[in-house]
């Protein structure tokens, strides 16, 4: 059943590979031999280079539900390889032979293995000065950032609360705001993480540690007009922070880092000051926006990709030691990026 | 200070009058002697015939916060009066000396008081069949049911979840959805209730005891496509409810009846299902949309409220007993409404 295409003359792929496939639903992470899949149509085969285990595919990983197919589910959602062999048309075949980033098309084909297919438009060239490791995690937190730049555009907002500012995601929202226009009010924990945002040159820190944080987060809000809140941290203070948003604000859940399984929400601040509260998840905004329109934001603000926006990693991992990645991961999450290193 | 106001010929005002405050924010409801308000340009004083304790009323009272001034504050969001004096402009003159359906404009103006000033444009003048008593309820009501057919036709929803169905609004959203050909999807926690849902001939009425109501309810929403719940019950079945929904689903919460201080929200269902979750307040929806255009709609569905959504009202009280009012509403609030009526 293997379709007609063509390969990098020097490159020779295997028939099989090694995947990370989940046991059970509850884990752990093994590696199963499979087939190396086969590019269809405006599809690529990428040689993978790196993979980064994100706060979203710990989510997926944490539950599959019934909508994934265990048998066939391989993790991963962004990483870097280099495209070995491409299916019918024109953009597939401009990738051949180049290293790109790339983002997963199917639960089938996902970046923790040692091949992928996806689609040509899922994927874009990484410059010389960017290393494999770096342009592994260059898709999903630029995407994500410039979808909330999007949502903040439609919505007419005039600034944006940023919770956890600190993290790699957290920081590019700032950068952008700051390209932007648009002013950041970034919620910190700690005074090393204040440091952090210090650096950028941020105006706006927070630290949600301090006794009047509620408070100084409703004078800021107000001031500015900062009627959107972006939210992973999903913790206990998350009422609080709500009720200080002024009338008509909207709050984007987009992880939820302590892990909670219900988000709590005072129920007369929802009605009475009407907040609207949404979820987002880059796979569906992705599929939503088409990501092509995304990618010609990406090239734009690729260069702060290798300089300011350089992301810390803490550690890399082999394949087969998956699941101690996703646990060492899970340990210090602020401390740096895990990357799987396929063999 | 007094403007000059046109005076209806046989009717004199008095100085002074009875209205309701809160001696402190947690109650009770007193009666105090005040000036009788003067109506400025547009603005009408009304002699108040009977008001409804309404959920939103409660809501209010149970927590004025800071924003409300309770040396000034009168409750009562609506009633029915006689119009006995105008100011400046052509529809206060056209109300003069009518019986009117009417819904306050100030936080020191409510309905529940002897006297009230309101916009003209917040009155709307009561055909001869309806009672004082079904007419002080005709606005709350129809403007909210109107409200929530707005934001599904802007949405562009197929169908309707109606939670609880068999309250006076439930039963007009069941009614308005007919009229439109949008099927409602109605939500009961009883047979009793299921039977009155039946009395109007509604097609699809799900009873919360049963067994398999989340997966009736999943079942139904995704045949009908109903990707809209509205709800004020906020019970713990509502998690389980917004999980049942299709993806991209939008949750209205425009009330607390258990009383509950926080809305519980799966956060992996708003995330991966992108699950939106607003609260709807008519106050803030009547400001933004301007009450003319609705004034218009509810004239068109005013036959209703003398027929098929004449409500059940269980007791009235004068305003010196007004707490007993509150209090005896609050006991059993789906048997009936309770009115105030000034001395």
């Amino acid at each position: 059943m293997h379709q007609t295409i063509i390969m990098k003359g020097k490159v020779s792929v295997p028939e099989k590979m090694q995947a990370l496939f989940l046991e059970t639903a509850q884990g752990p992470l093994a590696v199963r031999l499979t087939d190396v899949p086969v590019p269809g149509p405006g599809e690529v085969l990428i040689k993978m280079l790196a993979a980064p285990v994100n706060p979203s595919d710990l989510a997926r990983l944490k539950n599959p539900g019934g909508e994934l197919d265990l048998k066939s589910y391989i993790p991963g959602l962004e990483g870097s390889g280099t495209v070995v062999a491409a299916g019918k048309g024109l953009m597939a075949h401009l990738w051949l032979g180049k290293r790109v980033a790339c983002s997963s098309e199917y639960p089938s084909g996902g970046t923790w293995a040692q091949y992928m297919v996806t689609r040509a438009g899922l994927c874009f060239p990484l410059g010389r000065k960017v290393s494999d490791e770096q342009g592994s995690m260059s898709l999903v937190n630029p995407l994500t950032a410039l979808a909330f730049f999007e949502i903040v555009r439609k919505g007419r907002h005039k600034a944006i609360i940023n919770n956890p500012a600190a993290s790699a995601l957290g920081r590019m929202v700032e950068l952008l705001g700051d390209k932007k226009g648009i002013p950041v009010i970034n919620v910190v924990r700690n005074q090393k993480q204040a440091d952090i945002l210090k650096g950028l040159h941020s105006r706006f820190i927070l630290n949600s540690s301090d006794h009047s944080f509620i408070a100084d987060l409703a004078t800021l809000a107000k001031a500015l007009e900062a009627t959107i809140l972006f939210d992973s941290v999903c913790n206990n203070q998350l009422p609080e922070m709500i009720g200080s948003l002024p009338s008509d604000s909207s709050v984007i859940i987009y992880g939820n880092l302590t892990g909670e399984e219900y988000l709590l929400t005072g129920i007369r601040q929802v009605i009475s000051k009407h907040i609207t509260i949404s979820g987002f998840y880059l796979g569906n905004h992705a599929r939503r926006n088409g990501l092509l329109k995304n990618m010609i934001e990406i090239m734009k603000v690729s260069r702060l990709l290798s300089t300011d926006m350089k992301i810390h990693i803490r550690d890399t991992f082999p394949l087969s030691r998956a699941q101690e990645a996703v646990d060492s991961y899970l340990e210090n999450m602020s401390a740096g990026k895990v990357l799987l290193i396929p063999e």
